[in-house]
């Protein structure tokens, strides 16, 4: 029963999913795995215009306390996300500028922080992109264990290492590796089905129509007046 | 006692005072209506820059559920701003590129959603302004009744049908129609006011002698020390 | 016992001390302050990529009344920077282009706020900087009691009249005015500290090895495994 | 345009119909009027046990500041319940035992504040119940207008003044005096039916078959498994 | 790739093991358990001085929607706890005296709810303990498809069907299933150990000296000083 | 410049003062000293009916680590009151039975926590009061230097050692140990004055007039209709 440990290796997603995901975006990946996987609100990207998706490392800390993103690092291969949960919600600034030169020399290609991140004008010149729920010069000590690698809640969701992470400007969506290929390929599908629907909207028709839902509306007790009542 | 209705038609603010209100921009209408209409300012836009006015179209929906944005469509005419809240706390993606598309298809010039918005980059790049909770890509169902074109309260206004609506930086304000002519002549007295006050100040006038504050400090027993107490 | 005052004037912070502040930034000085100072991260820019230090002038104020930012500006000297706290919480929009225009006029080259700002866009427009916890249209009225340049908790940090305020895009530090030089010193060495540091992290030295914290996991009982637990 | 006033007089809801829905409790009464008028879950009791319901004083007040709940107490009747809203969020304390004392001696039976009480120990002695956002020692002041007794959004929701509120332990719903006497009645049915559904649940009949719920899992694509999938 | 399913059985805890972590209350075993499981401290309970203890059925329910709550009352077995999770926040009542009855009636002992909950009087006089993140007579609808004995995230942890759940006036906390017997082993060594701790520092026995923090002070740069410092 | 500092002894306020403002309460203390000092209203009591008043032990902790609340323990004198702030937020329970029982050795009468509290069943049990942020079975390490009998920024107001600290029912104030006596005085003076106001609104003699409010109202421009505007 041992509670703290760091996992060197696990399954990654495939990385020509991950490419497929991240060219769908958070919300079309999102719908295409029925809803599920989006992590909450609050975390939100440092950047605008970047979209990004890679297997997660993962890691569980101590509120205040950085010292297991550092013990991280060297699990990181080339593509990896890095996902970090704190054990009670914290805002602190766990992560700057010279832990995220770290993680890039080690592959990473962003993080994703139930926490806080700080050095952003730094970050953004470097262009690696971070998703975080607050924005604070709070530093960290490096005194409590906690643990890399293993499954974590991050904002809501669970996140195995090794599943896929997919980022932009709406948030932040979790695929587990093992339904990736199916969820890539019913977002392709979705993507498709989207690109018709676009147009007939702009057209001017409506959704009611194209949806089908004035049957629905009915059959709720919804009904129409022409003027406000009075 | 119905619950649920959609109302097709009402009486909309003028739209030449819609443009007079969106030139003034949205404190200085909210001044010049005595400081009353204000949303809670948990409202934000998702792009800068942007000052629009128009008459309300109102949705009420049940959280998780966009059902009534799409029955609200084709109420819209030229000019319209839609303003959706829920009948409890929500900060789920009500609204995403499809929807905006149509909405803007049918006239809609603008979104105050008390709830969450998606595909904000596509939104952003459309040009189409939204104001919302949050940004979320957490997607919603179509399984609820609510109501189109009834008042409702939008982040703790309440919001008639044919309101005006004005949406910039600073937040959002609804003018009751039937006030929209005279806040907006005394908005532009505002403005015009503001004008000479910007120049005193900026030459260095005191806002306390410009406001003849003084008197007002020293009845309210505030006094003057030239140095800390110690 | 009298409870409001104006204090005239006090002891600032050196503005060379304050220019060295601003060119470490806000994360280096925390941090070179021994992670002190930093005010709760609900307080956020309006702007980006502006760093400001200068010495506080500090406002104490009912919510929903700005009365005494007024009575403050007389008090401003070139350089300093107003910091205002609410006796209670308030998102309120308490500063605008016009009191903005006048402290400016009187030498503030910025605020920090505990409260709501509003003319977001002619404030950015310019160039004047704010911190704040929310932006706002609601306006304040000028009715109650408070005081100036008195000790003031602004978002979780005592703050003196005369105390060094930095700020930028990670949020707001503040330093006593008597801990100013040696701050500046520590910053310094920490910052040439980690430019070495920089580039060892950035050729792929590990965080672990390079701040020796094998041992501490060691000792933590944080364990390694090669793979998952199955 | 005048912005603030004092209405001395009003329809008030038949008392009759406010005792009728005072047997029924909060959570019937929403549930009668098709799931409309609950305040938000914010607003909490101060004590346990009781339900009150009667006709609404409603009062506008400036946040940190009590004048208006005062400039209300003429208006009160015996049986009324006050309803008190800040134009911006406030926990400060602004009704305490004096002030209850005075309302009491007018004939107000309860008050709901969206913002602070004190003086919790002595109201919770005199029986005067009050349903409030906070609890807070913070005093108020006396100097910013406001109005009584015209419509007001509190928590959330329109209140008219002379609706019917009704408050126990599961929180406030108001129902407009049009609507009461057609909510009390849908409420007595609901309560009969409530009796025999208690009846037959308590004996273990499924809601999933007494509500007719099994079609429509069915539909909505609801699948059964023995076991876990693994 | 189904989404929502409805599992009907699966392996609970042993019942002895949840009566004996029920005897040593939450914090204890969120001790045992190394610090893990602890469930968000916004989820309170709505009664005081009760302890339950028992293998979870879990509920994943789209927000203002409790129909899968209704579909879960057949799997449950007697003493066993059900854990509600929302897709996204919600504070909407979805239990009542109702649905607690018919639970009761298939042997539930509690719930647990990441959501609210209503007729809180009347579960009180039923004696039947809830947990839950609000109390709100907001109803719910029965419209949207859920899981029942999935894998759930309820206020940060994730609850497997069968796990343990202990629920007193500390909160609420999970144990896996498969780690019980040794957390209920743990907790009990720990209890015994902490009668003789409380024995002494009742005694006056300082907890720096019991548990040898001394050194770490030192260690730290903790220093003592007789007096403050001027 | 050392951070970390446990200072041994310090002035406190006299305890004939402290017992004269606990025979006040909260809120009395707070209007008599000027309204301030009042704490945020988020921290809460666990047992109702207490009051309590006496010198502050003030304590400053990293979050989630309660390594100085130890460390305090020896310098608490009888009658003391122990103040905890936390460098971040946190609601971890950093407090519990066996803590309260070391601090009940040693003269502490009770608790002030801006983080959680835990085993409140047992505290509620010894009658130990505690007045906290939260409510948590999540433990804490002992890992970080903190401070202890230094000044504290607590749920928004300065604490310094030796000040009073009042908490009941209303929440919590500090009184600086300098204007004890002054405030105690003007607190008398408030509660025989009230005396005499509570007769006068018992007997339904109107604020408005008692306290010379209607040239108040006229003057904000308030005025009266007989009835609602149409």
């Amino acid at each position: 029963m041992t509670a703290h440990v760091i996992v060197r290796d696990f399954e990654r997603v495939d990385p020509a999913l991950a490419e497929g995901l991240a060219a769908l975006g958070v919300s079309t990946v999102h719908e295409a795995d029925q809803r599920r996987g989006a992590l909450a609100p609050e975390i939100r990207p440092i950047q605008s215009g970047v979209c990004i998706a890679g297997p997660a490392v993962t890691v569980s800390c101590h509120p205040g306390d950085n010292l297991m993103i550092h013990a991280a690092v060297e699990t990181c291969r080339p593509g990896d996300v890095v996902v970090v949960a704190t054990t009670s919600p914290s805002t602190d600034g766990m992560l700057g500028e010279l832990l995220a030169t770290s993680l890039r020399a080690h592959g990473a290609i962003g993080v994703v922080l139930d926490a806080g991140v700080r050095d952003v004008a730094q970050l953004r010149a470097m262009g690696f992109p971070v998703w975080a729920r607050a924005i604070s010069p709070r530093g960290t000590v490096k005194a409590s264990p906690g643990s890399v690698n293993v499954p974590v809640v991050c904002a809501g969701q669970v996140v195995y290492p090794g599943d896929a992470i997919v980022a932009d400007d709406d948030g932040v969506v979790v695929v587990p590796r093992a339904r990736a290929a199916a969820v890539l390929e019913a977002g392709r599908r979705r993507e498709a089905a989207e690109a018709g629907k676009r147009e007939r909207l702009a057209a001017g028709e409506l959704g009611v129509d194209m949806y089908n839902l004035r049957p629905l509306l009915a059959e709720l007790g919804v009904s129409y007046l022409d003027r406000p009542p009075t």
